[in-house]
């Protein structure tokens, strides 16, 4: 199974502490089955589209089983949940604190709060890197050729030449690259000052910061890979919750 | 819990063979609940509305639970198989033979077939017995007493005076005491024509059929606390179906 091959190894290799982690697949948990069906009943449909629009069967019981989730841990102890989600799955969480409103009798949850995850914008600039538009996304792992490739078409804050780039400084606020950096390159922000000043100053041009960002991924990439094989003999001895 | 307190040894004492069934609770049944899950997605609102009309999360959830419920043996074995319901919980099995021709490719599920029961019709001589008004319905077990008393104020099939039944004969198809006869209390093909007949020729009163039927029920309710008594003791034997 492709979780068991990829997702909870990449967890793991990205810096999930297996000590502290409960693993489960929502398919498999009863409780949280049996918690979506209680939900069923607690909840109009008026209320579900106010939340998602139209509606399917599929995404009632997909948005019940997402509040089943996040609150089923509760069942256990009472504990406040703090949900990480990105800014579109936000009615998810609504959803589960009306329900908690709902079952207030019945459970006695308490309500779940949220931080909302930045999104890393597509390679072209636009809201997210997606999936269904590999152009617009690198993959983890990506093969290095094909990274290089894709960082080097990236949406910049260059300017139109290299006379006014070195004229007018480049713009970082508006530079994927520069995103890629922030987010995932670069922790050390003393080093993000000066890229971004060197930018702003037009003393750093864009093939620069491609080829060093290029210099990072492939890494990243080999450190995860690397990573990635501890974390899947990790794995095998994991336990995974069975309700 | 009631099911185990009372349902199943009642199935039991009412004649179900426990060396040929096997029992489980949906609630319990990961295979169903992932099931209902899957079947989620292979219908739409517009389809599941033609089927039951207004919904709720909740009536979308118990439909496609029932489906699931209907075909998940077919996961172990192809089987055909027989559904017994009431003919107001037919759209159930309209919507599960639907859903096997959505997931022929996923499960190659068998269609379900139906028997439909006939309703035991409530006391007043309207569509059925129910339980939510308990004067139209004999419960299984009730008092002598009350079975008594509801019995004596059934509807019959018979006349305005005891002259003119005597005269006219009473009417044995509008009968409710009759029906109770035919459909539980009296095996005996040739006993029940044998009413019929004294009935139809006047020769017979309503009084007799109640006394009768009341005989009859409370004899009925005595060897079901009997057997519901030794039910109790094989359902701490039984293996309920774990999955």
């Amino acid at each position: 199974r492709r979780a068991l091959e990829f997702h909870i190894p990449a967890y793991l290799a990205l810096g999930v502490d297996p000590e502290r982690t409960k693993f489960y697949f929502q398919s498999e948990n009863r409780t949280v089955l049996k918690l979506m069906a209680r939900f069923s009943g607690r909840v109009t449909m008026a209320e579900m589209m106010a939340i998602y629009g139209d509606l399917t069967p599929g995404k009632v019981v997909a948005a019940l089983l997402d509040a089943a989730d996040i609150l089923h841990p509760q069942l256990k102890a009472r504990m406040p949940g703090v949900i990480p989600v990105g800014i579109d799955q936000d009615p998810h969480i609504r959803l589960a604190r009306d329900l908690v409103k709902r079952t207030k009798r019945e459970f006695g949850f308490t309500p779940p709060a949220s931080i909302y995850h930045k999104f890393t914008p597509s390679l072209d600039g636009s809201l997210k890197m997606s999936k269904s538009v590999p152009e617009s996304c690198i993959e983890i792992p990506e093969e290095p050729k094909s990274v290089e490739r894709k960082i080097w078409k990236a949406l910049t804050g260059g300017r139109g030449s290299l006379a006014e780039q070195r004229a007018l400084g480049g713009q970082p606020e508006k530079c994927v690259v520069f995103e890629l950096f922030k987010q995932h390159l670069i922790e050390d922000d003393r080093e993000l000052d000066r890229i971004y000043e060197e930018c702003r100053s037009g003393a750093r041009i864009c093939g620069e910061c491609k080829t060093y960002a290029t210099e990072l991924m492939v890494q990243l990439m080999e450190e995860f890979a690397a990573k990635m094989d501890e974390a899947r003999s990790l794995v095998r001895e994991l336990e995974f919750l069975q309700e």
